[in-house]
């Protein structure tokens, strides 16, 4: 049997648990070329909202009735797929589901040789995607030096939260700024940040900023978009950057996106705004990945996640990150038989 | 007597001739290290639009009754300032008069040397800021390439019609977008551009950058902002860039800026969204001034310009550019006395 969560309605705004359903799916059989995973855990991110929707953007939407689609670790269960074999850990765009077909079109697809002395799960985030998103995007595109004010919104997600520590370990000053008191305490606790707002309690985001970074932001980290972005062009240091990152305040509206209104501040500041994806700099991650390992063994990098138990509650787990309450990279433990 | 135009209303909106007053002043005599230079030439230019609000940006208001602040080309007619001789021509930021005062901290000022063989005043415009920032914002902030795909708003404007022929040099496939069907006709039979659209004749703009642009933009080179920004941002190819330049659709009613809602496009298609100033970047202007005459020498550029008749209706001039009624650089020739 083969466990299976499929898309039961379009969310309207954030998903709610009841826009998934766990349906029983049979054990698939892989053809010339393919091989079939064990899903072991279902990395969730944001990008998985977008399609949701049923409408069709870099990728084809689910569509009702279909599994959802998200990136996975797993193992190799049964392989007629050159160069891999029983027992190999990967990485890939798989299913949420108990067991997957993976194949040489499956995006992200890559072989995981994990440190045994760190949580596979870390593999997904810190030491995965996440982490090297933020490695990637502050180094390359946010060009940080050492002594730059860094801003980072969503600073206690799972790329903001690498962020933080990244930008913190290059000796630069970082603001972090976050959506509840927890989340500011867990930063001022456990991560070497130098402030950290709490974006729901500043009714002047901007006028916030601007008494956090009073000498301007040299480089604005923006997981969020939206209204936090806005009122970041206004705090911006003259030639300063801003790393587009992603723009999570929008993805449970994307059809009804917020309007910004301090574009002038680009030209006004001679700011550089540049989005990114990782997959275009897949050539910086074996240095990122390094980096990363070795900062996290030598206990220089905190890991921050959220594991729920069991591929049953991943839809329920989905809608908790979404709306913001959850801290860190968001994962379901697979769970379920083997 | 030293005829001066002073601000006499804070325009609301786009500004009225009546915003601005002829007044009557004293020919200045100047003090140790200035000189006094007579204006032969007013560069009207949109960022002097920033100025009459009463509200400080880089530079500070200018005050009821004040003499309204603005680039010149002049001579020196009398001089107590180190290097500067009567009969030098310069440029610098001066006043709507006919004699102003400059020294050493007159913003931009430097003297021209120019080429007998052109009009004084294309050192204003063709030869001059314009030319130089369409010159550098396209190499230097929009690295275009032969065969980009370049589009440029406000195309019959002092700058962009600079940059659409400046980018057709270069083997780049030009497109504008102009607001009259008389600036279409122009760029269409005055400069090899390879596409015009007229954006108040195209109600779905985005639709018509899309038909224009079927690979996608490479480089947007935008002196609008607004809208039309917003457009373009749905038009671009992936990794574009966006030469930040001016958002004079917003100029008018800078208090309550146009809403943007297509920034999620930053990221999605990896672009990059620059804003620059041409003093930033000075470096690069003696090579973008030498190629720039050079291509005039060679009638490789044609020069758009709209002079003005008398500095007493340079309020009246700067009324129909700030409309958006004119074609190329906007000057008022200063006349009166000498």
């Amino acid at each position: 049997m083969n466990r299976q969560i499929v898309l039961a309605a379009h969310p309207r705004g954030a998903p709610q648990p009841d826009d998934f359903q766990l349906v029983e799916g049979t054990i698939p059989e892989p053809g010339p070329g393919q091989m079939r995973v064990r899903n072991l855990y279902l990395s969730l991110e944001a990008a998985i909202r977008s399609w949701l929707d049923g409408t069709p953007n870099y990728f084809a939407p689910i569509p009702l009735g279909g599994v959802i689609r998200g990136p996975s670790i797993a193992r190799v269960e049964a392989s007629r797929m050159a160069g891999y074999t029983v027992g190999d850990l990967v990485f890939g765009l798989h299913q949420w589901e108990d067991y997957s077909l993976s194949d040489a079109n499956t995006v992200l697809l890559r072989k995981l040789a994990p440190n045994r002395d760190f949580p596979l799960s870390w593999y997904a985030g810190a030491l995965g995607g996440s982490g090297q998103t933020a490695y990637v995007g502050l180094h390359r595109i946010g060009q940080i030096q050492s002594g730059d004010t860094v801003l980072v919104s969503a600073a206690a997600g799972a790329t903001g939260s690498m962020a933080c520590q990244i930008a913190a370990l290059r000796g630069c000053r970082v603001v972090g700024v976050v959506g509840s008191p927890e989340k500011v305490s867990t930063l001022q606790e456990q991560m070497a940040v130098d402030a950290v707002l709490n974006y729901r309690e500043e009714p002047d985001l901007a006028a916030a900023l601007a008494r956090a970074c009073p000498e301007g932001v040299d480089v604005y980290f923006d997981n969020v978009g939206g209204k936090m972005l806005d009122a970041a062009l206004t705090a911006m240091a003259g030639g300063g950057r801003i790393v587009g990152c992603g723009m999570i305040s929008d993805y449970n509206h994307a059809g009804s996106p917020t309007p910004l209104y301090n574009l002038w501040q680009v030209i006004e500041r001679q700011l550089t705004m540049q989005g990114f994806l990782l997959y275009s700099y897949l050539d910086d991650v074996p240095a990122a990945a390094m980096q990363l390992e070795q900062w996290v063994k030598e206990g220089r990098i905190q890991v921050l996640e959220n594991i729920a138990e069991d591929l049953s509650v991943a839809g329920v787990a989905y809608s908790a990150m979404m709306t913001g309450t959850t801290m860190g990279k968001n994962l379901v433990r697979v769970g379920g038989a083997g």
